[in-house]
């Protein structure tokens, strides 16, 4: 049979680099591109003891029958809490909806906002989902100027009054993919401007936990005095990504409408996930999160390192935590052409110019060094900066 | 701020009956609202045994990093397996999809056929949240007329020509709401009716495992010879609602789509539901559900006997399986005006308009009788049989 799908699913195609992430799973390979949590900083021990304790306890048969939708009140009320140390303050459980990992509460925020042909500003590079995400509301995706500290505020009012859009999707904090953080200037501004505009904002803050170096930045919903921002964190960066929990916070019509499409779809977050989170947050997390810092940075430390050693002449960004270095190859190389030669000396990374609204940024490419060790960090840009050399020279 | 919210929100508006369940968290009600599996029959200590096992074993890191959209191939390939019981054969792991309940299956099959304005026949009267999904995808709901052994395949042949539908959705075990069984000979009429006229069928089957009497039926999707049957089960019934999961089966083209929109929304199912969920098929499903369907059967015919006792003249269905009897008040009373008062007297049932797509049926209720024990379904029939007496005579 011929099947005749929804017109939203012809630019659906999955993962840009479905085809080369195929080719990752060979154990030689040396992948810098994933976006994955470094192995060693997931809480093996404290997730089993807490699962334990919650299915043996009684909290076990709420567990096991159906929630409600917003998820259960108790682990709202740690989150109410929780998002305090990123400026949120007087909001109460009815501002807040558990979601599915930060996917979900991208998708619930299109879904509760966006018509066909509506558009929607993203920083250029943004977050590769993002743009799949608006291509299955068949919404329209337009990239704004990306400075140092955060959006370039003039093409951003620029892009709003020629544009009209519904919604900005930023990722303040070590942005994926560029690894960058938003100053509190530019925070401010943006809030300000989008609340004149009537424009919504979606700040979704995977990463904002994970500093290794500098001061930390109030969110930019803390900046928040019309209502147009919605905060959207998880805690797969943080406690575990196979849990699929995070957490989004706005006002609370939003939160409603929103809620009522999650009842649509998969109806609540796994009670178990919600549950072991919730005991997470409130035993180990702070404390856990500390300490993995210091593996992170050193990570980033060898991957920095390693670039000046050999590939002196690659433009990137410097992170101050997440999980991303991105960067302009010398002499214009298509990073796209190149990963294929890249993957055949057993280093892998992703193009950067999927990462951008119109598919610009051929020369781009992002680097993950959360999920590797030092030594292989040093051995895959090692690689990767001879190729790099061979292929300027021919 | 004033929101402008998304068009398909103009009739999303969560479960009709919201404000009524709130009322139903007083301890003295007895609810037939609910669509809850029996709490007794929720396998705590096994789920909490096998959940240890794997959070201390060699699983603990693969559940707790990122998984694959598609779900982990070994729970993949037991689904395979499992779905023999049901008469789908020849299948491998591609055509499998994992789903966060079977909601997010059948939220994932609209995403990938429907456009707004598209027609979607359903049984009248059908699953509530399913006319909620065909709503937030814009899409027109046209109920088929149903008789006691499935759909009337004569208005369901008529209907096709008349509207042109991508897709029908049927639950042919244990309807929500009916509790009706479709035959053999309906399932491949419709089977064959569909693949002539080049409709989508998706074969909703939550229930099925719970049948306390007669003979199962093989699924619709076994006489599939067109590949145009989805067939989507869950484990909220079997096992635990709490821990969102099921799966969808279907050809590799679908199920490929259905995919590329599951990577767009929640990304995964919780790869803990998962395991826990694969680990309780091969151990306990079999021998735990057959221990459990003598308990459903006690409550159905508690509340068949209540029925026949207190509310005679209200005609109604006679499930074999499943957890709902649906039936039609006496003397045209209208069900949704009646529920307050039901309510005050300490009942409660769902009114069963909200099953039709044209909204028809108001003296129509469903009841359901999987929650509660015996002596509560006693007393909570014979009050609301006194209310419908009290009724009639007015």
């Amino acid at each position: 049979m011929e099947y005749d799908f929804a017109k939203r699913t012809d630019k659906m195609n999955g993962t840009a680099t479905r085809e080369i992430f195929k080719l990752l799973s060979r154990p030689e390979i040396i992948s810098f591109a994933g976006g994955l949590p470094a192995s060693e900083a997931l809480p093996q021990k404290e997730i089993a003891e807490i699962a334990a304790s919650l299915l043996n306890g009684k909290d076990a048969m709420r567990i096991l029958q159906y929630g409600t939708t917003e998820g259960f009140k108790d682990f709202r009320e740690t989150l109410a809490d929780y998002v305090k140390d990123v400026g949120i303050e007087g909001i109460d459980i009815e501002n807040i909806l558990v979601v599915s990992g930060g996917q979900d509460g991208i998708d619930l925020m299109c879904k509760s906002f966006l018509d066909p042909h509506d558009k929607v500003l993203v920083e250029d590079p943004t977050y590769l989902a993002v743009l799949q995400i608006l291509n299955s509301y068949e919404a329209e995706a337009i990239g704004v100027k990306s400075e140092k500290d955060g959006l370039d505020l003039d093409d951003l009012e620029e892009k709003i009054r020629k544009h009209r859009p519904k919604m900005l999707y930023v990722v303040p904090n070590f942005s994926n993919p560029t690894g960058k953080t938003y100053s509190e200037k530019k925070r401010k501004a943006i809030a300000e401007i989008t609340a004149r505009h009537g424009v919504m904002v979606l700040e979704d803050d995977p990463y904002g936990k994970l500093r290794f170096e500098g001061e930390s930045v109030k969110s930019l919903k803390s900046f928040d005095c019309a209502g147009n921002v919605v905060y959207l964190t998880s805690f797969s960066k943080t406690v575990s990504p196979g849990l699929r929990t995070g957490v989004a916070v706005g006002e609370k019509q939003v939160i409603r409408k929103m809620t009522v499409g999650k009842q649509g779809t998969d109806l609540h977050v796994s009670n178990l996930s919600q549950l072991i989170i919730n005991e997470y947050i409130k035993k180990y997390l702070e404390t856990n999160v500390e300490r993995s810092l210091s593996l992170y940075k050193m990570r980033r430390d060898a991957m920095l390192g390693a670039i000046d050693k050999f590939m002196p002449s690659f433009e990137h960004t410097v992170p101050q935590g997440g999980l991303f270095v991105f960067g302009r190859l010398p002499g214009g190389l298509d990073a796209e052409k190149l990963l294929p030669k890249a993957v055949e000396r057993n280093v892998a990374y992703i193009q950067g110019n999927v990462f951008y609204a119109d598919g610009s940024g051929r020369d781009t490419v992002r680097l993950n060094y959360s999920n590797a060790s030092p030594n292989d960090i040093e051995r895959g840009i090692k690689a990767l900066g001879a190729l790099i050399d061979e292929q300027l020279r021919l």
